[in-house]
């Protein structure tokens, strides 16, 4: 058997880089700080696209492409946008050979040619509102990079919509960060904060940025998606405009919203255990997972038979599963296989189920006896549904105990530091820079949102002591 | 009702260029030579990928994703691949403000990149096949662009595959170049011809390209799609190697096989009439479009109310609809656009239809009253999925007999550059890449395909008269 990972207690980032690996989720590219997604990493990719996509469907929205590409010049035009993302930027500087003219930028994210392209493209209150989605991979150069967290370049979906009045950008807004908790929470059982980012944590170009905020089992947080009002910055600087109903020149409000291939370590990180991966059963690549169990070849035909059976009607009722006929292994070693990858039932079938109409169910969030129990193969489908959606219920339950057992209200500022050590601040604030950047020097512990769901009343800055009328969570943040 | 579009006959090329910019499939970028994919055309790309992903499922590949940026020395790892690609390249010379140390190519394809991950997947034969499609986009410095047939950004899917044996990766090869002609002739119902490469038409790299073909109205070739036998080419480029069952380590033989954005021209230009898109049912983004016609208010009121029944079954039953209750509009100007955008069946109800419980329909491929029929609303599903059916068979069989009537057989050279200007020429051919320069440099034709169906027998070549034991296609091409 190949060796353990390391357990999570002992070297938590450890465990997250060897699990990827060896999960076969994702690799190292040859180019710095790149990834390859492997196709068992992809498979659960698509799984989250699909899940998400038929969401943004759903909300009106449209898929279409913009070029990878950006001329220089275009970031430049949204001030605080290029002093964000200038320090970050891949930079195509020949072409054929060539040189050429303008310097051509790897897309970082694409509010400037999509800005761009919308000046071409509405002319009227009658084109509006333009609610489009783009799935794609963009660019960042990082220096520091982890797979799947933060890498050059990261796959993704960005919405972009642009709106006649200003309360229908920041409903859009809200809308989608709905979306987002929805999926999290619904499909990923992820348990999600949501709030807003203050203004230093904001993104560059934004006038208010949302956000879903998770916590991972070492109690850092970690940003599994975004929703930004954009307000008239993106219109002003690609003149985006429209005729009213009035007939006078109006410049649209835009919004932007992004999921990446990022809440594949959400994932991982919220539920995986010692023995591997611990996927959420309705974006699992594999759902179910068939051992045949025999010694003999008398035994072996008359298992794989019901155990072909089987997979054929679980297959046939719409569920992803695996048969796993590999001769030259053993069961054990298939067992820890598929722990080690997160699916989440396993099915067991032996002589005896043959006979007495059973199989063995193993769920994969309780390792051990206490996850296994022997069902009739009568009505197996409902069974495993019933089972998976149990699962989910339970994934989400522990999650979010977790979190809360983890969330601290310290009374002081002393205490504060000691908390954002081991979990997560629910502080007043008062609002000021210097107060968040004062935390962050002492503590490495950032802002992480203003949640929407606020105690009321006011309380004392958690810093200086000030009048604060918002409470923010802070942590230490992947 | 807005200008007209330049007949095919009139300006083909025109004809082609405003009708992808005015059924807004695509637009021209801000950057040179890259295009937008916009909504509506985004949507038939979409279809275009479910139907070629299912296939590669059930053929056993998997989806994987691979870095966007290579070394610039991969290339230089396979000695014609790199001749092939270098004058095509886009280069990133800077990161995150600083020079490269070792510059990065923008992928034109990832033969290489991908070589060298299979390198450190593959060790014994147990591993093997590796069957890896990818979903994304590439980059090829095209100096004359045109939206979809060639742009310096285009998307595809590039399937990777590694093999124990030779024969085992041919076969590949052609299960591949079937998908593909599959997919045209079943789902697109453009008609193809598969054949081989000729040594200097084939693909930068590979031992043996395959292809398929199809005639464009204007006469043209369309390459369609293609599948390479890559030999052991790239495994030796990149020491992929596995232990076989002696023990003995061995190279891999590999293939590649990619289909594009390009495919979209194909469909346009196969299908498209003088009044805009004609697009096959399959794929068609809205299969049917419901004009509700009425004068007054009490007529809307009732004729809305059937038209919206009518839509929710149709969507139930699973078919892409669209009920265009816009107000402003005439019928007559919402018949010209989804003409103009190619949906197959439009459905117009009025007051007398809701009376006597009848629709009209009218498929898209013949204009006019002849393309009109009353159906009863009872069954309309199942009526219009025949129609469908119908209109998929006709549109292949309309394509088909144009590709056969401008296939010549010409009699002598002289004939040969005649026929080449108004069709395809399929003639007999010495293998000799004189003969096959000298008709490029004497009537811009190329050579298309060595067909896999071949006459038998031999002749004389149409170039030199040498003996000659193959027919080939030679087509002006796009």
């Amino acid at each position: 058997m190949p060796e353990k990972l390391p357990s999570r207690s002992e070297d938590f980032s450890e465990w997250y880089n060897q699990l990827v690996l060896r999960a076969e989720l994702a690799d190292y590219a040859p180019v710095r700080g790149c990834m390859v997604v492997r196709p068992y990493g992809w498979a659960l990719w698509e799984n989250i696209q699909q899940a998400l996509d038929r969401r943004f469907k759903e909300t009106g929205h449209v898929n279409a492409a913009f070029p990878l590409f950006i001329p220089m010049s275009f970031l430049e035009k949204e001030k605080e946008h290029v002093e964000g993302f200038s320090p970050e930027l891949a930079v195509v500087t020949h072409g054929g050979g060539e040189p050429l003219s303008e310097p051509l930028v790897v897309r970082p994210t694409s509010e400037t040619i999509i800005g761009y392209m919308y000046a071409k493209w509405i002319q009227s209150y009658r084109d509006l509102p333009v609610l489009i989605n783009q799935w794609g991979n963009v660019v960042r150069w990082e220096l520091r990079t982890r797979l799947f967290l933060r890498t050059l370049e990261f796959y993704w979906q960005e919405g972009h919509t642009a709106h006649a009045t200003e309360q229908e950008a920041i409903e859009e807004t809200l809308r989608m960060l709905d979306v987002y908790a929805d999926f999290a929470i619904n499909d990923a059982a992820v348990p999600v904060i949501k709030g807003k980012k203050t203004e230093s944590e904001k993104f560059a170009g934004a006038v208010m940025s949302t956000t879903i905020e998770a916590m991972m089992q070492d109690t850092r947080a970690l940003q599994s998606g975004t929703s930004h009002f954009l307000g008239q910055n993106f219109a002003r600087a690609f003149e985006i405009r429209f005729l009213d109903q009035n007939n006078q020149l109006q410049y649209v409000w835009t919004t932007s919203w992004g999921l990446s291939t990022r809440f594949i370590g959400a994932i991982i990180m919220t539920h995986g255990d010692d023995q591997g991966l611990v996927l959420p059963p309705k974006l699992a690549p594999i759902q179910v997972v068939i051992v045949p169990i025999y010694k003999n070849d008398a035994e072996r035909s008359a298992v794989l038979e019901t155990a072909q059976r089987l997979f054929h009607e679980l297959q046939a009722a719409g569920l992803r599963v695996k048969l796993d006929g590999r001769e030259e292994m053993t069961p054990g070693n298939k067992f820890y296989e598929w722990e080690l990858r997160g699916v989440p039932v396993r099915l067991e079938i032996g002589p005896k189920d043959v006979q007495s109409g059973s199989v063995t169910l193993a769920r994969r969030d309780r390792p051990g006896r206490e996850g296994k129990s022997t069902v009739s193969q009568q009505g197996l489908p409902e069974t495993i549904r019933a089972l998976m959606n149990d699962i989910h219920r339970s994934l989400l339950e522990r999650a979010t105990a977790f979190r809360e057992a983890h969330i601290f209200d310290p009374k002081d500022y002393a205490e504060f530091q000691e908390v954002v050590q081991r979990g997560w601040a629910f502080s007043w604030w008062c609002g000021r820079k210097e107060c968040e950047a004062k935390i962050k020097e002492d503590t490495k512990a950032t802002s992480r949102c203003i949640p929407f769901e606020q105690p009321g009343g006011s309380g004392r800055c958690i810093v200086c002591g000030e009048k604060a009328d918002q409470k923010v969570y802070f942590a230490r943040a992947y």
